[in-house]
This record gives structure tokens, C-alpha cells and sequence, in this order.
């Protein structure tokens, strides 16, 4: 079944009407489908990267860390936000080694993903990382992040299990699966 | 390896910053694992419903809407916020019907991601619905959108190919595969 285009909706105008240190609210007045002006609320994000880092022993490095959003401990791939003027690719093997202390020398992208269309830009690029060496943690002093390890096929089954919710993880971890890279 | 339990972040004060139609942004003072106040910005969601439905040729519908976070049309599951008292699985029919105009009557829970840990409280539920019949659909008079259908091995062939990065929809393809759904 071939669909045409849906409409696209211009803008006619737009504002930032929050800025917080993690993002921006941006106010879009755009021309809706029935010619009425409609306002579009988008949070602004740089995006960022996630990464399935294997050990050599084949072990998967993932981080259990405290979610004001959630209230709980959430278990995660580790991930970060691109900082001004860096790849993705540099943004997975920079935190990478800030939260886990390991450090990448084989890095490949998986696949990207658009977490929350309806109102965040943000997109994460999923790499998968070979080749660790241990290092030092360089995390963010007002957090705390514990730093865990599990087998490709445990990891697996807590996906598939409804253990793992966070996106990125279940996502990530799924689609590596999917293509045989874990 | 067994983890500690990451701290958890007492909130010492709350406040809205922001409120607009589809979400309102909290800003929280917490007490940080190194003792001194930290700010948290959370998006406050009321979560909402993705559903995988599949009409009885085997044919899974989809939409093809105007997303103004990424400024081009996106592909995707139907998928909707939940209104105030509603369950998701009361979501996942009424959106349905609004989107596509197909009543479901057999609605299976799949799974639960939450989609933006870091900013977001939005938690959606996934359905998977089968026992479709036609009838009218009901959207947003702002809104416009087009609906698709894929077979099954389409569908996750066009995930696997990277041609869908909406991390519900392509999550959603990849865990009710695994599960041997579709």
C-alpha cells in the first residue's frame, strides 16, 4: 500500500520558552493540515551516543544508576550526550570511559534511534565497542553510577523478561541480537 | 558481579518551570551523592500506549505523520498519550480507532519501555492487537496522517535496514519478533 506524503507544517514562528542545563523548550507556531495556526512544543537536545561495550571475555558493561525521572535505580547501556563539536562515535568512546573507566579501541556503529518523536529531537547512535582496556571513571561528582557486567544471552533474556525498560538498553540490545553481533 | 544500590537523590524542593499543553517540565533540588544540592530537570508525562496491530491478513498497520522535533515525516506504530483515568490498554483501543478508524478486540500487553530515562517520566505500554474490524478514524483536526501497512518480515527487515530509528516502533517490531508474535 503506497501513502502519499503527509502534510509538512511550516513554520510561522518559534520561541525558546524554557532553558535548563540539559535542554531547551522551543515553541513552534506552525500551519497546520485545516489552515489553522497550531503550536508545537520540542524540547532541543544535542543527542548523543550508547554503546554495547563486550569485554573480551564477552561480558556486556552496563551501569545501574539513580533516575529522579523513574524515582528508582535504573539499569542502563552506558550513554551521554554529544558534546559541542564531537562525533558520536568520539561521544561513546569519551563516556564510555567517563562512566566505566574502560576504554575503546574497536568501534562500530550499530544504529540510531529517535527516543521520544512527539516532542524531543533527540537521537542516539548505538556503537558496539570492542577492544576495552581499563582505565579510570571520570564521572560527574553529583553522581553515582555502579558499574555491572553481564553475559550476552542473561542480557538478552532480561529484555525479553520486561527487566529492562529503559529504550536505549532494550533497544540496543535486541537489535545487536537481531544483526548476530552479541 | 552483584552491584551496591546507587544512591537515590532525596528531593529537598520542587517546582514547575514550564507548562504547556502536552507537558510540563519539574525542576528539583536534590540532595547529590556527594552532599551538595543538585538540579534535575524532569519532564512530567502521563505515558501513553504503542500498538502492534495486526488485521487479519497478517498485515501490520502503521502511520506516517509530520514530526516537527525532526522536521520530516516519520513512520510508526499507532501510538497515543493516555487520558486521565484511562488504563493503557483503554488507550491502546481508543487510539487505535482515532488513528487508524480499526476497533481491536483482542488486546494482548507486550511490553513496557520507558523511552527517555534521563529527562522523561513518559512510560509507554505495548499491545499487541488482533480481532480488528474497520470503522472511522478520529484524529486531531491539526494533524494529518497516512495509514500503511507492512507484513510482518517487511517490517522487521525495514528496522534491521536502519529505515526505522522511532525507538517504540522499531523496539516494539524487534521485542515481538523475539517473542514470536509476529
Amino acid at each position: 500500500m503506497e501513502a502519499e506524503m503527509a502534510f509538512i507544517e511550516k513554520t510561522i514562528d518559534s520561541s525558546i520558552v524554557y532553558e535548563g542545563p540539559i535542554f531547551k523548550i522551543r515553541k513552534y507556531k506552525v500551519e497546520s493540515v485545516n489552515g489553522e495556526p497550531a503550536y508545537r512544543d520540542i524540547l532541543e537536545h544535542g543527542g548523543g551516543a550508547t554503546m554495547i561495550a563486550i569485554k573480551d571475555d564477552g561480558k556486556i558493561l552496563a551501569v545501574r544508576q539513580y533516575r529522579k525521572t523513574l524515582d528508582r535505580v535504573v539499569l542502563e547501556l552506558p550513554a551521554g550526550k554529544r558534546d559541542p563539536g564531537e562525533t558520536t562515535r568520539e561521544t561513546a568512546v569519551r563516556e564510555l570511559r567517563e562512566e566505566t573507566g574502560y576504554l575503546a579501541h574497536d568501534v562500530e556503529y550499530l544504529t540510531t534511534i529517535d527516543p521520544s518523536v512527539g516532542y524531543s529531537q533527540e537521537m542516539l547512535d548505538i556503537y558496539v565497542c570492542r577492544g576495552l582496556t581499563e582505565g579510570e571513571t571520570d564521572f560527574d561528582s553529583t553522581e553515582d553510577l555502579d558499574l555491572v557486567e553481564y553475559g550476552a544471552d542473561e542480557f538478552y533474556d532480561m529484555v525479553l523478561n520486561n527487566k529492562i525498560q529503559d529504550a536505549k538498553t532494550a533497544l540496543a540490545i535486541l537489535f545487536a541480537r537481531a544483526k548476530g553481533e552479541i
